[in-house]
């Protein structure tokens, strides 16, 4: 008899039937004995009537009030999905954040989890009761209700698992697990069976929007086994795990990509000590998050530093940049949002030399000309010119060999 | 400067633009320096959603969980008129039932208030701040949310009110104030200025369905000066009042009436020791709840007992009376759906004689026939043939003089 929580998202519970067909699903698993504790998010469509509501009234609506409203889209799942569980003949219970109780910090609209109660929740279990909980949302030490941010259900349903330190945390969601590469981009891109959680946050982190960043994170931390799968299909999904260093690990597990990002070029800087800080202050300073970050020294006691931010923040950017250039008398600013970003990832590089000049030489025989590299542990990332970015992915899928399974 | 609990109802909060103008009411009412206090319902429309939702996934919804699902209309109202307050510039911050905390106990559906700890609001009020409530719920002492039944954000304002020690309580409804009798049928009934919270509960019980007799109870027991006036026109409304000797009292405040009751005669009882017990046993058994109850002693040793109970009831109540006829060997049983309930209200009949007299009189004058008549110290009741119900309505209406407004 394993613990098990299993979270299901907005489009598993969009409608009446979804959300029976949830119970069915948590029934079957009670029937081979397992405890149950099922995290939910708002039936989808809900969050988004409630933010038109507060828009229509406030559009710029305070962030203690927004949480009020937005929390109860998933109150009224988890009382749905008990009612439905109560008539198949189990004993369920509904939990608000706030009644179980995941404590957070007071930062409405994107509170961290501090602490989980799991008194109630043990002793419903014990009683052999299916425990629902409502994800997203907490309480800080006044009661205010809090919320998590989106996919923060997510993170509710690891922290939960975390606390209650349950066998595994089930993530159900509408694709059915982790692929090498996006399938719409890659056709022959393959599930992975798993992946470390280390893998998944520079997957996640890089593009692929499978789970929220956070409760990968959180897994990560708390050792939680971590499983994707589909709400709609049968089959077992991705583990993510922490790392297994008897496993056989394939040198890359995925590549992920994406074109939201821009490059910014400052050219010609006086080489001081603090230079870096000089340039990048402002930008911090407006509240732009930068992602790769590169410094060249040049010949002539100058230096360039190139730097990559989200799109959106491109515009923002230039501007503060020229204003640095010419405080610094600095020769020159270049900006190019016509960008994109390729990583492969894997645990098994750190002990496998030549995974970069296998990937520089694919990229090379297609003529694709690499304009950024950037490197950590677990990960290889090129800037390429936005055209070539399918191409790209495809060779190195193909180049890796991702598309055939690893042997047992 | 006064302390004022107001309560809004569905229909007031029905809309974003009624939502909108509730917030101007208040912020009029804080411009003139009163500390403010509102309690709102679910937008009108919301609660039959859920109901909806609840009663498509399981017909027998557990109680405990339709109070979660229920309970966030009203959460909802909260959030959006909170942020209508501070888009206007009044500081106002939303509580639920259970964040101010409304203790209550555990009976799920139709709680009980047992307690109000108001040191968050009263700590609010001095900063301030509007405080706004969520009508109809709160929390049993596990936490678990409870609501008060439809109807019980009335009691909710009635109870913050008392619990505050509030200059006034004000319900908001689509009626501009309590009538002498239901204007849709005596056209020359008059708005009351004021009715002793006694009156208005018999007006409450007997059919007059402007607030909820709870909140009136409560209005009376802990004193509190309850107002009821509408939200869509100005006006002083009608103050419902703990009663004043020294006021002027009219003999008759209104006359409620209804047509929801059946008749039910069990004849020719062995007049016996229990014979009541033993009718009305079996009907209380089921779940019914009785209204008027006659007994009349025969002469010939056997004894008639008339009763009245809800027209829903009445067929079940037919075959319950069956059985105990043949059970107690009674002669036979009678049973008659088509009658109505007339009653005249006032505090003021306690110092007068010839109420009573008065009013058969009027009837008998019109050729009504009063099947059966039931007194208490301020009410009198007759039950008559259904078809003349709005005729005995006006002719008593005008018997008592009810639309002449009592001298000043």
């Amino acid at each position: 008899m394993s613990l098990i929580v299993e979270k299901y998202g907005g489009t598993s519970v969009g409608t009446v039937e979804r959300i029976n067909a949830v119970a069915d699903k948590v029934a079957a698993a009670r029937a081979r004995g397992d405890d149950m504790v099922v995290v939910v998010s708002a039936m989808s469509g809900e969050t988004n009537r409630l933010l038109a509501l507060a828009d229509e009234i406030n559009a710029n609506a305070p962030a203690r009030e927004l949480d009020v409203l937005l929390s109860t889209g998933e109150q009224v799942t988890i009382a749905l999905l008990s009612m439905a569980m109560l008539r198949r003949g189990l004993d369920a219970r509904s939990y608000t954040g706030g009644q179980v109780r995941i404590r957070t910090d007071s930062v409405h609209g994107r509170a961290r989890i501090l602490a989980i109660d799991d008194v109630r929740v043990r002793h419903d279990l014990a009683r052999g009761r299916v425990v629902v909980v409502a994800g997203f949302q907490g309480v800080d030490d006044d009661q205010n209700i809090t919320t998590l941010g989106r996919g923060g259900s997510d993170t509710t349903a690891v922290a939960m698992a975390a606390a209650l330190k349950a066998d595994e945390c089930r993530i159900y969601t509408d694709v059915d697990g982790v692929y090498t590469a996006d399938p719409r981009v890659v056709p022959e891109a393959r599930r992975l069976n798993r992946i470390t959680a280390e893998e998944m946050l520079e997957l996640a982190s890089l593009g692929a929007k499978v789970l929220q960043t956070r409760s990968v994170e959180f897994a990560g931390k708390y050792r939680v086994p971590l499983r994707v799968l589909s709400s709609f299909e049968s089959g077992p999904g991705t583990l993510i795990t922490c790392e297994d260093p008897d496993m056989e690990q394939p040198l890359i597990s995925g590549i992920a990509f994406n074109r939201d990002e821009a490059k910014l070029t400052i050219r010609g800087v006086p080489d001081q000590p603090g230079v870096a800080y000089q340039i990048l202050g402002p930008i911090s300073d407006a509240h732009v998050n930068v992602d790769i970050i590169l410094q060249n020294v040049g010949a002539d006691g100058t230096t360039d530093l190139t730097f990559t931010v989200h799109r959106n923040d491109y515009q923002k950017c230039l501007g503060l940049l020229e204003q640095t250039a010419s405080d610094l008398g600095a020769r020159e600013v270049i900006g190019d949002d016509n960008i994109a970003k390729i990583s492969v990832v894997g645990v098994g590089m750190r002990s496998h030399a030549g995974i970069a000049t296998k990937m520089f030489q694919s990229l090379a025989e297609e003529g694709i000309n690499i304009q950024m590299i950037s490197t950590s542990e677990i990960k290889i990332s090129v800037v390429v010119e936005d055209k070539y970015m399918e191409l790209a992915v495809r060779t190195l899928h193909k180049a890796f060999d991702l598309e055939t399974a690893p042997a047992a």
